[in-house]
């Protein structure tokens, strides 16, 4: 992944662009991946780690009508935490993740179901769907990795 | 280190009590660390990858005149990320880290230089000052290994 890491920071640094993260089942992973290359500091700004379900309204600026009706784990969540710390954070992009890394399901949502979301400005945010199998680590790893696809591709095409 | 978080999760667990952080340098490996225990949900809340300078001030309440006296990698500059974090994330104990991953020094301060806060209600916040050597991977790797050491070590001797 740090192959992916590091063709993120080459491409983001030509563009003169920059990320910011909002992360709840991978906890920090995708931020310290990105941070993995050396001046990265010249294209990630920061992001913020929403593990409790209302972080993700009070730091990642979801909405807390959208977050009761939906729960954490959620399309729409993802799209609107993506959105949220971009604006907040002044990023270019905000990439974003929620899921259920197990080992139980949460609120209704079963174990390896992952939300990917990416924002960037004057464009509907995407979101990926993914259902991740095998255990904890492996869920989480599996989604930080669709995460960096997610935003290399994305500037890839973009290109 | 996954022993360290498991301790550190079953502590603040018998205790009743959560943990939020503020990382600068590590960018979120101290909070993927922490969550790489089943159940996490329950001790650790969240966090603020606060990797830009400025940041550190918007999103981990540093106040905004001794960020610009001392710059980032300071050691008033880690305890007022530790208070903050733990006031604003509304958790039991905040965990701050402020360092020079490298491979450049940054702001006159040399590769390996890290400051580790840890603020509790009531008492005047710990800072950690560590020179760490290594490569960029080694120092990150050293920064969290000692951030939860002197949260679990604080932790051991407060019973």
């Amino acid at each position: 992944m740090s192959d992916l890491a590091a063709d993120i920071h080459q491409r983001l640094l030509e563009r003169g662009e920059t990320v910011a993260t909002a992360e709840s089942l991978t906890a920090g992973l995708v931020g310290a991946e990105l941070t993995r290359v050396a001046g990265s500091s010249a294209t990630y700004r920061g992001g913020v780690i929403v593990y409790a379900t209302e972080l993700k309204a009070q730091l990642a600026g979801v909405p807390g009508d959208l977050l009761a009706a939906r729960g954490p784990v959620d399309r729409e969540v993802a799209a609107a935490m993506a959105v949220g710390i971009r604006e907040r954070i002044d990023a270019t992009w905000g990439l974003s993740l929620t899921g259920v890394a197990g080992p139980d399901p949460q609120d209704g949502k079963p174990v390896g179901l992952v939300f990917v979301g990416l924002a960037v400005a004057g464009r509907t945010p995407a979101v990926a769907e993914l259902m991740l199998s095998g255990d904890r680590a492996a869920i989480r790893t599996g989604a930080v990795a669709a995460a960096l696809a997610l935003l290399r591709d994305t500037l890839a095409a973009a290109e």
